[in-house]
C-alpha cells in the first residue's frame, strides 16, 4: 500500500472506460502470476494494457492506493485487490438460459471458472434438450427458472435464446432477482435502471475488422 | 449531401472510438430502415448511439459530409454510406476455423448475413466432424485451409479452435492472405502489423457486469 489514500473520490463517477480496463489488468496480472512473476513496474503493466504509466496510476487511484514508488506492484497483491474490486474474489454463480450451440459452447468454456464465474444451472424450453447433460450440468426446464434464481439468490445470467423470446426471458429473470445479464440475442433488452445488460455483438467486431482491413489497404496505396 | 466537405482530413488519424461507433450507426439505421422510417434528426440518431448531436456530426465529418441542416439524415442514404465506409456494401466472404459448439453456433447465426458477412467455408481437424453439414456448409479438412483462402482470396477469418492450436492456425491463415481475424480462443495472437485481430473476451463482459452489480448496490446502501 502506498502513501496516498484517494479512496474517498466519488466512486459513482468512475468513468466507464476505467471500469472496462479492470478485466485487462486482471488478465495480465493473472498471466504474470501463472508464470510466477512476483513484481511488475507501472511502466510494464501500463504498456501491457496499452495506456501510459500515469493513466495506470490514475485508474488505480479510483479504487485505493497500490504499488510503491520505485518498486512497482506486487503481482499477487494487486491481482487480489483487482479481483475484490471487480467482485470475483469469491466464485460468482451464474445461470445460463438457452442450451443451443452457443449455450453449449459457453457451458463448456473452462475459462469462465478461471475468471471467477461458475455456471450453476442451464435452462431451455426444448423437450429434446431438457435432461441432457452439458459439462456436468443437467439442462433444466425453463419453467423452473424463476424459482431457481430466487432460491439460489443468483444475480447474474447469460442469455443465448432466440431474439423472439429474449425479452420475455429477461423479464422473468429480472422479476426473480437477476441484476446483470450478458445478452447474446441480437436485440436490445429493456430492463429497470438497477439492472445492467452487456450485449455481445459479434457482428460489430466483424465490422470493425473489415474497416481496419480496408483502411490498412488505403494506407498502403497512398 | 451537405455543404462542407471535410473528406480530406487525415483518415489515418480517425480515433478508434469513432471507428467502433460505425457498427452502432449501422445497427440503428438498419432498424429504422426495416421500419420504413425515411428520415432521422441528428439529435435522435445521436441519442440512440449515446452521444451528443455535435459528436455525431464530428464522427461523420471524418468520412465526408452527410445530412442537411434542419432536415436531418435520409436513413437509406446514410445507411448506404456507412455500409460503404465499413466495407460491407458488398457481401464479405469469411472462413470459419473450428466446428465445435461455438463454431456451429456461429455458422448457424443468421445475423451475420444481414450485417454483410457470409461464411463461405468451415474447417476442422476432427475426422468425426469433417464432412458433416452445418447450415448448408460441409465441414472441410483443415489441411485444405491455406489453399482455399488463397484460391478464394478470402481476407477475413473467425477462429474458434482451442487455445493450444490458435497461434498455429493463425500463422497458416496469415501466410495464405488473411488480413483480419476474429479470435474466440482465449489467448493473444501474434500477427504482422498489416493484420488486425479482434478478440472476443466473454469473461471481460462478465467482469464488467459483476462490477456494475456491486457498484449499484453500494449506491443503494449509501
Amino acid at each position: 500500500m502506498g502513501q496516498n489514500d484517494q479512496r474517498h473520490r466519488n466512486k459513482n463517477k468512475i468513468p466507464m472506460v476505467v471500469i472496462k480496463r479492470l478485466p485487462l489488468y486482471h488478465r495480465y496480472l493473472s498471466l504474470l502470476a501463472s508464470r510466477d512473476i512476483n513484481r511488475i513496474s507501472s511502466a510494464e503493466l501500463a504498456a501491457k494494457v496499452g495506456i501510459t504509466p500515469s493513466q495506470l496510476r490514475q485508474d488505480l487511484s479510483w479504487f485505493g492506493s497500490f504499488g510503491q514508488q520505485g518498486y512497482g506492484y506486487r503481482v499477487q497483491e494487486l491481482l487480489g485487490e483487482i479481483s475484490k474490486i471487480i467482485g470475483i474474489d469469491q466464485a460468482v454463480p451464474v445461470v445460463l438460459v438457452g442450451a443451443g450451440h452457443l449455450g453449449k459452447a459457453i457451458a463448456n468454456y473452462q475459462n469462465f471458472e478461471r475468471k471467477g464465474f461458475v455456471i450453476k444451472a442451464i435452462f431451455d424450453n426444448n423437450p429434446g434438450l431438457i435432461g441432457l447433460v452439458v459439462n456436468g450440468l443437467k439442462i433444466r426446464n425453463i419453467t423452473g427458472l424463476k424459482h431457481y434464481i430466487q432460491q439460489e439468490k443468483i444475480e447474474m445470467g447469460i442469455i443465448t435464446v432466440p431474439a423472439e423470446v429474449a425479452q420475455q426471458i429477461t423479464d422473468e429473470m429480472v422479476a426473480a432477482g437477476i441484476k446483470g445479464i450478458l445478452n447474446f440475442a441480437p436485440i436490445s433488452l429493456n430492463v429497470p435502471s438497477d439492472v445492467t445488460v452487456e450485449h455481445v455483438h459479434i457482428g460489430d467486431s466483424l465490422m470493425v475488422l473489415k474497416y481496419m482491413i480496408n483502411h490498412s489497404k488505403i494506407k498502403e496505396e497512398e
